[in-house]
């Protein structure tokens, strides 16, 4: 077996490197650079937001698999070379976001943040209380986690409409498809839950223009933002004067234009937005690396790679 | 058919009269008391907190109502007649109990008072994160709500034990019975959901020594507690005891001994108290008022009623 370098930016390689020799002693797994290894050695990368030219400089790469779900921080490498790109599709990780977007789509739903402050001044006040039948959650994307979460909300009693590129059956939830049926979409949701990919037609797709199209007849009489794909999916500023101008009721976040979110953001205490530390679903490192080993023992035997990205679309 | 009396504490009868005028022109309603109809025209009543002797005052009941999924507000009157009592069993009331449970649930289980605590602090902190299946959820009380919900938290992904007083079957649920196996029930509890109804036996079973016997292995190190069932269910002073010692991490209660919680109580300022105001599901007016119909025509036309209260078990 070839060897698989770790060309990870911002996290420890080691406890992954350890992990891959728990669990594949046979597989010899390095973090580059790494003096005992040639270039010429490395038949497999696990990368995350690896630097410029890394990736390039192996001249036997077979393959290259992204440290999490989304690829884009590694398809805005220039010189990335032309080997199958890998997804992680773990159900681990799916289930987890599922539980992020559950929570917090129920805590819009049932206006926790009031019922907080209701708390907080000693008031005991009985809002009120529709069903979760009455409450449209809009999801952009449709991919494993859109279908996940999409499928987890139904079965909690939301109406649940999805928007994707193309079209996409799931029961038990209406699909709309590409440009043409955006705006038809926009118009039933009350709470939009975002887990797009981050693509050139994604980039800051979640702007003031959209927010204004936006179902305003929901119960909760404004809509409510969620993103939990990627920042560079959102404009900040427009995020802060949809709120200030009351076409966002409010928003719940897990990523941003720039990560960790800087401390003079006035998100972070805007009084109707809720902001996560980019955790609203940790992959499980066991998962993961058993996940990327399956993967390589396929690839070696002279089977297809699995969830390989097609680079026109970026997922 | 025979008169329907409205015989309601605290809430205003109006809404309902009109209601049930609406979707049953033919049936006479009234607010008890009521000038215009005598005593011997009631046929059946629907109750909430009815005050002592009025049920006993109708010579002619053939059946009490309850405006609620619990009935010791209404077993609690010492001049019961001995006619049918019927529980509400309404899929819209079971709907919103599950979304409680799950929110509440959700939100100990990704630990959101903690980020909100680091929102709070401009401090992007990674929190270690588990997934549902490292987390055990006990259910105490598997009626109707204690069923949804179970199911539905296993639809997440939890791990989700019940505790009833006689053996269930439900998919996916490990089932504890009985007195002789509630200690086994709960040293495999990290979040507690008690939806039990009140009755003799339950009365003050979320004590201290219970607490204490609660798993302290779990992700979260010390057990969770949320009580949605019935505030005379809970010994607040050991409530409070428990957090104060460590023996309990969090609480999140819907209910309480007295209602509305006294401002006094030092529950609504512990920072590791939820306290929300007896609203974890509220009824659906026309849903009710459409089963209530149901029950008296089936009754009209000589069908057994349905959801009848034992009156020996109190449920």
């Amino acid at each position: 077996m070839t060897k698989l370098a770790l060309v990870i930016s911002r996290w420890d390689p080691q406890p992954w490197i350890d992990r891959f020799q728990h669990l594949a002693p046979e597989l010899e797994v390095c973090s580059w650079p790494d003096n005992g290894i040639a270039a010429e050695e490395v038949g497999y990368a696990l990368a995350w937001q690896p630097p410029e030219g890394v990736l390039a400089g192996f001249p036997n790469l077979k393959a290259i698999f992204s440290l999490g779900a989304g690829v884009d921080h590694i398809l805005s490498e220039p010189k990335l070379p032309d080997v199958p790109l890998v997804r992680v599709v773990d159900p681990d990780l799916t289930m987890r976001m599922s539980e992020y977007i559950c929570l917090h789509v129920l805590m819009h739903h049932r206006q926790q943040r009031l019922l907080d402050a209701d708390q907080a001044k000693t008031d005991w006040t009985e809002r009120p209380q529709w069903s979760a039948a009455s409450m449209r959650v809009g999801i952009m994307g449709l991919g494993e986690l859109g279908r996940d979460a999409a499928e987890k909300l139904f079965h909690l009693g939301f109406q649940v409409n999805g928007w994707s590129n193309s079209a996409k059956q799931i029961d038990g939830v209406t699909a709309y498809a590409g440009q043409d049926e955006l705006d038809a979409f926009l118009g039933v949701s009350d709470i939009l839950v975002c887990l797009l990919p981050h693509t050139p037609d994604t980039h800051g797709i979640l702007n003031r223009d959209l927010f204004r199209k936006l179902s305003r007849d929901g119960p909760l009489g404004a809509p409510v933002l969620i993103n939990a794909g990627r920042g560079k999916l959102q404009v900040e500023a427009d995020i802060l004067a949809s709120l200030d101008a009351g076409e966002l009721g409010a928003a719940t976040l897990d990523v941003f234009e720039t990560e960790p979110l800087p401390v003079q953001s006035r998100l972070w205490r805007h009084p109707r937005v809720t902001v996560t530390p980019h955790n609203a679903a940790d992959s499980d490192p066991e998962a993961l690396c058993r996940y990327i080993l399956g993967q390589i023992r396929r690839h070696e035997a002279g089977k297809d790679l699995q969830n390989t990205v097609n680079r026109r679309t970026g997922y």
